[in-house]
């Protein structure tokens, strides 16, 4: 008797640690499994890391490899989904022009699709999350840097080479030079790091004394929930800044409602999810004052819902939707 | 013997002309006509004037009207392409709501079609112009305003309500207020009215000495071939306010060119026209300055090559290409 194959297989494909998800035919995650991604041993090293999680995985679960039907990676970068190679792999060097696909593979018998991490991350808030029944998102993800996705009449829009959705390098005002290079850039003004380095300046000279007290003005150490506990403690200071840096947000948030006509926002990262209420409500304030009345009123702003779990459930299920239609997707 | 319905009717309904055109098989122009849009007569006697521009369109080129399968119309504003309506008709008030496309089908038995007019002429050149062959394309158009349409993977793509690509209305830098009523638009600090409006204030100062023999400092007079006349005949601080504008264009475009990864912008409109050589190369090299390297490097940028005729050819191919696929286009 043949087997049946229904089960997938979902990675989110970190430099810093890998999340594999086991996930059953009707994408409830049957099992799941971290591993650090130990980028100074090696790529064989990595490979074999990558094939013992899924084999464990499965085994672990009760479930033989030969059930799965698909296997789908979100990893950071510009992909090249017809070589399946990650095109230049910033945190992973050794994958860069790797045909990562085609290993896994030979290796697991499966059929393989990489995506870009922010895409498979909105798809899967599209298929199971804060985006399910819209046809035109737009995703933005607020972390270290300020990342992006579209979904455009119910399909990930890519690009001519598989970039497309760079929210964070559209311009906003002069400003900081940016990571792309460039300065004007959202991420340049309002990305994590931006606002960590306007926060460490007003800790310097005694504007934020909660910030202060916990991280004095090192830029490195102001992540997310430091803000958000600094911002809970009283400093209004801090509090007005990150206001303001969701206004800029918002800013271009009505500049994508009249270019790009669509009906719903998901934010997310670890910004927003540290502070949801504060940045979602400046941002969409600011977003209705700059969009054409007309446009926006239909518009809808939701934080995203799938958290840790959005880029391997949109992974996986990337593989499984595009394999079922003959990848026609451009 | 049933009659081979090979024609297409192709119309751009402008506010106060209306341009007619009979297309064949081959979207070869058979013949065309222009009528004014004589908007005081009223809704019954403009229809009157529109079905007998087909007619005797037709009776002139020695085509029956039975060989039309289908006619598209090219139309300022929203348009609500299952209803056939125009949403709101700023310059023929009473098509607002209207239903065109069924008046029209009824009358002349053919299939029809209405888009925007932007859309409709970006269609045309990716049909049979400048964007021939290409997948991903981003139309600007400055004219009086500063107009916008994206093809998107091949197709025109419409925004949930049918109004995206209002690339007038992305933010740039804060300044006049717009015709849209918000402050900050590309199309306020950059559109010809704007232009004429800087350009009147330096000629009233007496800083363009060629522009004030022509026009004095009259906004209303400063049309596109005027201004190009005033740099051709030495107005240096009008060539710098042109190019100064152009790079405003050009920082958008590379804001477009990290957001949707397109291979091809083309330009066009009056302003576009009348100074094709010092808006073109202005706007793409700021856009190349201001995107990210790996996206811009293999971006065109060309300027419209159909110009009059760009309206009523897309149109007229819309028509045909989407009764030919159902119009499942979204």
């Amino acid at each position: 008797m043949r087997m049946k194959r229904d089960f997938t297989i979902g990675i989110d494909l970190g430099g810093t640690k890998m999340l594999v998800a086991l996930l059953d035919g009707a994408f409830r995650i049957a099992g799941r499994v971290k591993v650090k991604t130990r980028v100074e041993l090696g790529r064989a090293r990595f490979l074999d890391s990558l094939f013992n999680s899924v084999r464990s995985l499965c085994k672990d679960s009760g479930i033989p490899v030969k059930r799965i039907a698909a296997l789908g990676i979100g990893s950071p970068g510009i992909i090249d989904r017809t070589k399946g190679t990650v095109v230049f792999s910033p945190n992973i060097p050794f994958l860069t022009k790797f045909r990562l696909a085609q290993a896994l593979a030979g290796e697991l018998d499966v059929k393989v699709s990489i995506e870009n991490d922010v895409n498979a991350g909105l798809y899967g808030e599209f298929r199971f999350g804060a985006a399910k029944g819209y046809q035109n998102i737009i995703g933005i993800f607020m972390g270290t840097g300020i990342g992006g996705a579209l979904i455009l009449n119910g399909r990930l829009f890519r690009g001519s080479s598989g970039a497309a959705g760079e929210i964070g390098h559209v311009f906003v005002q002069e400003g900081p030079v940016c990571g792309c290079g460039r300065t004007g850039c959202l991420e340049a003004s309002a990305g994590r790091l931006a606002v960590a380095s306007e926060a460490a300046a007003i800790a310097a000279r005694q504007g934020a004394p909660q910030l202060f007290a916990m991280t004095g003005p090192d830029v490195a150490q102001i992540k997310s929930n430091v803000l958000r506990k600094a911002v809970e403690a009283g400093d209004g200071a801090v509090e007005d800044l990150i206001r303001r840096k969701a206004r800029l947000v918002g800013c271009v948030m009505g500049s994508l409602v009249n270019l790009l006509n669509p009906d719903l926002f998901v934010l997310g990262g670890g910004m927003v999810e540290a502070m949801p209420k504060l940045i979602v409500k400046e941002a969409e304030s600011a977003m209705r004052e700059r969009a054409m009345p007309g446009l926006v009123r239909h518009v809808r702003v939701a934080e995203s819902k799938l958290k840790d779990d959005a880029i391997i459930l949109g992974a996986a299920a990337l593989a499984r939707d595009e394999s079922a239609r003959g990848e026609s997707d451009g």
